[in-house]
């Protein structure tokens, strides 16, 4: 938990329940320009037989010009809109509508009710909760600090800043990872490129644990590094392996473990294996982890530009790129990249389809 | 524009194109564990008759156990998957089944081949844009600062800090358009609350414009308030009133404008207002000030739970709650504010309609 200012908290987590202790609005205000007035004494009121108000009186009888957002003092429990009143020579104010109780007016607490929950601690904060944490005259918010250990692994990755040798490829699935994490209000923590070695790895990983709340690694390529992943998670203390292998494509090669009871999660090496499993699987599940309590998914009805294959009894995700409704498959190796910079949305093929057909309408969720 | 680390850079408007000055993979790969091969020596191949390959050979009878990513050295050309090929005692391998030259291979670029544009000026840069830079060896990202100041007007309104006293309202527009800008990666700039003197706010606005590339004020809610803001702008220096008024709910009293050709959007004070008319009016507006490439608009269909009125030759905003394709209008008063931070969409009904019946279905776009 850290608390940073008001307007730096959008996009993070809210770390506790904000309460609101001041009603909003915290007087009776008018909602237009106009006359505040008692609103029975309008009952039946009209261009013929309009009712006759004083300005100067502070009765039943009297009326206030107001304008938008000015309060509507006692005995006044209405406001009828400049439209339809007419002020007279002198203090006389002819008034040829009726009005209810509470029309044109907000009456106190009628936005922001004193004692109501503005945000739920985890709740992802949005430019609106900002706006309505600053009707409470708060300058203070404290935040999830949710820390996720980002961890590639291989000996054929070096770091970005690496002039890669013939063999040799840069990392670029922990800045994916790292940024993806950033920009969603957790707080990644890089633990670099570990050669594979099971020893140094469980070494890196625990040293992680130790001060992140999660980790995600990022497996090497072969079909041996996923029980080279498992393997190393499994020297962590009280390290217990969930799941070894998903039947998605890409992404098959995931594991998803436990150890001293924070989630531990291995992604596929190949960087659009990892892009997608961190999206699909990793996200949700670190949401879950972090108490966060609403991770939206925005999906949007497509067309699809051509068939998309799949094959039965395994879940099928499938970059598109969408214009005017009309969705592209971006087919690519699970080893590219690339591709993922161009795309808009994906798409999600059930475990029971064979495909869809060009033509088919499918929903297609936001990538970004 | 201002130079950033490259994870630092999610979120933000690419300053500039950036070139692929590095093919990836930058050598051939193979995409499987298995056999690399010369595909012509392996047409015909079955079971039955399989192809015999050597291992200790480097010609087109030979073959190379190859792990997934690793380099396919010539005069190899395509990979013979694991499961279909197999070792004979001795250096004998083999193979059940024929491959096409470029088989489980990647080619030199085919991810991402030198000199194409990988990220074009003001793209909002996501997750795997950071990624594929990442293959090129960035570490610095260059990226706009587009400075948007925001200034709130009126009497009425003080300082979140402060405690309002009877008939004052905190300002939580400036909050609001503060958290929404510096989310979509412009930069805003905090101008402050600036009291209804038509001479004060100009100045306010004219310093305001000398730092920053466009403004953005919130005015004051009452009918006048419309013209206060538009002659504040006119005092400017080669200041034009584009737009003066909307036909629009809410958001009604909207300015658009320009001045010493930059832009000035006079947003409505009612906060409701506000929010929505910075999302649907100022936001596309700043984009294309800020040369912001490719803002995208994410919309969901949904049914509607309740019937909603709208008045035909206006265009209507509705926030909606969704939940599993249901959408509830949230009804509230411009002066509020809460209501959207409940909001997950929001519905707009076009000039022509003159409203939408229970169970109808709408776009509703994404609110946040």
């Amino acid at each position: 938990m850290e608390a940073v200012s008001l307007v730096n908290a959008v996009g993070r987590l809210a770390a506790e329940p904000v309460v609101a202790s001041w009603p909003v609005p915290h007087f009776r205000r008018s909602t237009m320009d106009g006359f505040a007035v008692v609103a029975r004494v309008t009952a039946g009121a009209n261009e013929t037989l309009p009712a006759l108000l004083g300005l100067a009186r502070q009765d039943a009888q009297g009326c206030l010009a107001v304008l938008t957002g000015a309060p509507i003092p006692p005995p006044y429990d209405a406001v009828v809109m400049l439209e339809y009143a007419e002020q007279l020579q002198g203090d006389t104010v002819m008034v040829m509508r009726p009005v209810a109780v509470g029309e044109n007016v907000m009456d106190v607490g009628e936005d922001v009710e004193e004692g109501m929950t503005l945000v739920s601690a985890g709740k992802y904060l949005s430019p609106s909760d900002i706006a309505v944490l600053a009707t409470q005259g708060v300058t203070q918010v404290k935040v999830k600090s949710f820390k996720v250990g980002v961890v590639s692994t291989g000996d054929e990755v070096v770091s970005p800043e690496q002039v890669p040798q013939a063999g040799q490829i840069r990392d670029c699935n922990s800045p994916y990872l790292t940024a993806l994490f950033a920009g969603r209000g957790l707080t990644p923590v890089y633990l670099g490129v570990v050669r594979d070695d099971e020893a140094v790895l469980a070494e890196v990983l625990a040293r992680g644990l130790s001060e992140c709340d999660a980790l995600v690694l990022s497996g090497g390529s072969s079909a041996g590094a996923l029980d080279f992943t498992t393997n190393a998670i499994l020297r962590l203390s009280r390290a217990e392996i969930l799941v070894h292998g998903l039947a998605v494509k890409p992404g098959k090669p995931t594991v998803l473990a436990t150890a001293g009871g924070k989630l531990v999660v291995g992604l596929p090496g190949h960087p659009l294996s990892c892009a997608i499993i961190a999206h699909k699987v990793a996200w949700p599940l670190l949401c879950q982890a972090a108490g966060f309590s609403d991770p939206e998914v925005w999906e949007s009805t497509a067309v699809l530009s051509r068939a998309v294959p799949s094959v039965p009894g395994r879940r099928d995700f499938i970059p598109v790129k969408l214009e005017r409704g009309v969705a592209t498959p971006l087919l690519a190796k699970s080893a590219a990249i690339q591709v993922l910079s161009s795309a808009h949305g994906l798409l999600t093929l059930p475990e029971e389809c064979e495909g869809l057909n060009a033509g088919a309408q499918a929903a297609v969720e936001m990538w970004r």
